[in-house]
């Protein structure tokens, strides 16, 4: 598996972005985005999907220079309409303006139509970080989960991602799907011929089933722990797209360029939340850090189940992955590389 | 199985909490909220408990007559002293107050500190609904529940409550612990000597049990669905407490009375954190509304697993128990029932 850097992967993906009409600073930050995926261990959001990203341009779905538009507000809120570019960028810049308004009033929640895919919810949740902020992300996606008690596919893998600022130690960082596994772990268990755990996925007519190619035969996935999984990917379904006018559950447009968007959509585009809290909105910010602090430094102290396998706090993985990716490079599968190398040819770039 | 109005049950309950010292107006909304989970099917955290709440104010570890004070605001939030009152109260109050904030700046959150148990979540989250707004509501509690990769108790069953308004269909109440499974479902085995599926708690080693009394043996519950119900958990205990300044993770001072909260404790009490959100800071409420109404019918409407069961909304088989049990009334089983006589002997109340 040949590596590559992360400054060649962020330049290539700017790059190609630039070729399709993206104005500079947007490609800038779209690909810092979709290249922190990479970096933080998360291959199935990264340049993985550039190629995805590039069709839906080809196909007319997405629009590589938008033009960001509120279209309500109060002090505490607003609602954009991302005028149909990637979530990449219009998520950061949905986050920017919930952390300018958690600056003026303690908190900001931003609810945004019309965008498309946004890549690791983290890259967004984690702006906050900057400014000893919690912050939140969610989006909602292309149907593929199941409600508990139904085969149909009506929810995304829906994230939700937490970032929570701490003092001397790492921040900590959530990022989850709500389904009970995201499809880039399907991806690697087909990648490696393996079958799946139990109640991941469930065939197109509810059996149960342990093929990682179950999708492709028309199952779906399956929330995470059953109804409470169900009830979570709903919330973020509805905070994301009923909030702020985008299309939610069976209509979110799907992601790739070969499935056309159903008839008579509901909204417009798919649909982000974001949010940010100062943390010095609640009690002054040394005291909350340091506790953050107590609080990480006794989680990890906690019992062990094996003395060798450290208790860890959520973000630590991503974390190890990003600083040693950082160090030695990022390896890309054969499938992924001739992706990017037709990418390449394409736009007369090197990668 | 004898059962009693929830008009009895409520009317009981106040008087047992005016005996107490209770002023009356508080007394009125505590019994309400307590009582609502026995309406709601939520028989472990009803009437059940009444007796645990009078152990903690024999014991001096819970205040009936608390005076909150805010300690810390901006516009949109606020951290509250609950100056160690019932949850029951002071949870409305935190709501009552993040409401007011919303109505003002569109969002509210409040953060509450040296508080005690707060009954079910959705009892305050559902506040919210009487407003067109989306209510938020989550608790820390004792710690039950063992992070992933260790077996020691770190975390209680952390429960988040997601209310969100409909027009003409019944509002989305999602109220989940972030545990496998919540202790009153433990009991329900306990009681029925049956033995608990996979995953729901784990020996005091670590080892796999599906014995329903395993926490008795000093074993502890699982989170939902492994690291991310432990991620859930841990940022439901850090908004609540390291926010506003309560005790967290191992800390938390137990809701039975005989266990004594732990020594060199880092906050005050357990802890809330509450939000309220107008839908209409984000869209017009018609449109909002109208969308949730389609949303909900959609979901409905959903391929059945199963020809004869429904695909169920969150929040619809609370609302049928309650429907049920407000017209034929609420049955207690004879350990519950037994101390609520021994209760109303103690104070000389009927039942």
């Amino acid at each position: 598996m040949k590596k590559y850097s992360h400054a060649q992967l962020r330049s290539f993906t700017e790059q190609v972005f630039v070729k399709l009409g993206m104005p500079a600073n947007q490609a800038e930050i779209a690909s810092s985005v979709l290249t922190e995926a990479d970096l933080r261990g998360i291959d199935s959001h990264g340049v993985a999907r550039l190629s995805g990203y590039v069709r839906l341009r080809d196909a007319n779905r997405a629009n590589f220079a938008p033009s960001l538009k509120i279209l309500h507000e109060t002090p505490s809120t607003a609602s954009l309409d991302a005028d149909l570019g990637l979530g990449l960028f219009t998520a950061q810049e949905a986050m920017k303006l919930a952390m300018e308004k958690a600056r003026n009033v303690g908190t900001g929640w931003v609810a945004v139509q019309n965008s498309n895919h946004f890549g690791i919810a983290a890259a967004h949740a984690m702006m906050a970080l900057e400014e000893d902020m919690i912050g939140f992300a969610m989006t909602n996606a292309s149907p593929l989960v199941a409600p508990s008690g139904s085969k149909e596919r009506m929810l995304g893998t829906n994230p939700i991602c937490v970032a929570i600022p701490a003092g001397k130690e790492k921040p900590f960082v959530l990022d989850m799907a709500t389904s009970a596994a995201a499809n880039g772990k399907l991806e690697i268990a087909q990648r490696l011929g393996k079958s799946l755990p139990d109640n991941w996925v469930q065939t197109r007519e509810g059996g149960s089933s342990n093929d990682a190619f179950e999708l492709k035969n028309g199952g779906s996935l399956l929330p995470l722990g059953g109804h409470k999984g169900y009830g979570l990917a709903a919330m973020v379904d509805i905070l994301s797209a009923v909030l702020p006018g985008a299309n939610y559950g069976p209509w979110v447009p799907p992601f790739v360029a070969f499935l056309n968007p159903l008839e008579n959509l509901p909204g417009k585009g798919i649909g982000h939340f974001v949010g940010a809290m100062r943390v010095d909105a609640f009690r002054p910010k040394e005291e909350f850090l340091a506790h953050m602090d107590n609080w990480i430094q006794r989680f990890k102290a906690s019992e062990r189940l094996n003395p060798e396998e450290p208790v860890l706090i959520p973000g630590e993985p991503e974390l190890a992955a990003k600083q040693e990716r950082l160090a030695t490079g990022i390896g890309l599968n054969a499938e992924v590389e001739n992706d990017l190398l037709a990418l390449a040819a394409r736009f007369e770039l090197s990668l």
